[in-house]
């Protein structure tokens, strides 16, 4: 039996101030960091041996899982980064606040760029100082899709699935148990793969903050059950939460 | 030119509590963690652009890495942690207080202990619940030096050197920058080796806690310049304090 936990990172400054993020290095918001917090708590209860982690190139995920391996002490473990794990590229929304756009553009058009499995916001453009380009954390990978200016989660999807098949799915199969703290679109990419999610019903998938989702395999790495470590309740408020960010 | 910068890890509880500490995974105190923020201010102040991390297996050497490269907005950064950059093995010292081991075998048996460079103190057994053989993080590593129980600093060094040469030499070809978050005897260890110091005199070298320690190598990779990123004032009153921990 293998055990794949997914977390997606705490509350960050611009979740609290609703505005879309992307690929922007904005860090956690002290709830952010108290989720984290809550999320370790509940790992070390749940008696987890995780074995090997990996996140994002992002602050948010990076500080999330330092914060859950530090109250687990388990701040030995192999950490591996990368940006194949970062959150879904939002294009010139990145920076932009939720509700404004809905104003500007309609309820339907910005659900359609959040939600919409194939549809990518309008890039912002390469001479844009804020484009992964510039970045020096994006230099030294050599793909094109490693500095995207905008992005859909079919695109997102196309850069986990090599990382899930080449890297992780073998780790897991090494390790037993292994933790991923990533981004909301990241991870329902990986899970609409794993899950086998058809295009059409994955805009309906809500990840929660801070919350980890245990995925377990069997020995033929069959997906064969996955729960959140939390009550249905404070689950249901925590997903509504995701949900409504662009209701007015 | 390649810059190498070494961090000994801000105060620890025990060193707060004056004992022995070695392989014990002891947390940070709250001067250790200003400290190390301190630390990550001074480089970032410095211009330094970090591109690979090292640090030990131990929580106080890693939160040390965390805070600086938190600091610096280089969470993003590789880090590789690793047994062999674990401070030196205090073998039965460990968790004693050292006024009390001096009080006990005299402060010449304890200098010997403490500075001594080929004698390692009496070992913990191998059915001691706190030795290493016991210890989940080390299950992984073969060799028969990752799960010691007793070290003389020659035994730490002899530990050091195969991973300065085979993976640190050529990382800072490689990346031109890199850090090294680590311990007072793992980071004497290294300096011997570097700075060529004859076993005679090491004895006197003493490392302030939480203070980079630059050092430059030219294109042939040989060091022509160390300095601590820190007033002449200061460092002499940081080395004071560790040179008179055993002090009555």
């Amino acid at each position: 039996m293998y055990k794949l936990i997914l977390v997606r990172h705490g509350q960050s400054v611009w979740n609290q101030e609703n505005r879309f993020t992307g690929w922007t290095d904005v860090d956690l918001s002290e709830r952010g960091m108290n989720e984290a917090r809550e999320a370790g708590a509940e790992l070390k209860a749940g008696g987890f041996n995780i074995r090997y982690c990996y996140t994002s190139m992002l602050t948010r995920a990076i500080k999330t899982l330092n914060i859950i391996l530090d109250e687990m002490g388990l701040l030995w473990l192999p950490v591996e980064k990368t940006w194949r794990l970062n959150e879904k590229h939002y294009g010139f929304l990145q920076g932009m606040n939720k509700k404004e756009m809905v104003d500007k553009y309609g309820s339907e058009q910005v659900q359609i760029w959040r939600r919409s499995f194939s549809v990518a916001p309008p890039a912002i453009p390469l001479d844009d100082p804020r484009h992964p380009a510039h970045d020096i954390r994006y230099q030294s990978f050599p793909e094109a899709e490693a500095k995207p200016g905008t992005e859909s989660l079919l695109d997102t999807t196309k850069r986990i699935i090599p990382l899930w098949e080449n890297n992780i799915r073998p780790k897991l199969q090494e390790c037993k148990e292994v933790l991923i703290a990533a981004h909301g679109n990241s991870l329902r990419g990986l899970l609409k793969h794993l899950k086998q999610i058809p295009d059409e019903e994955i805009a309906a998938l809500n990840i929660p903050t801070g919350v980890p989702l245990v995925l377990e395999f069997d020995d033929n790495m069959k997906l064969v059950k996955d729960y959140y470590l939390i009550d249905e309740e404070t689950l249901k408020k925590k997903i509504e939460e995701v949900a409504n960010q662009t209701k007015k």
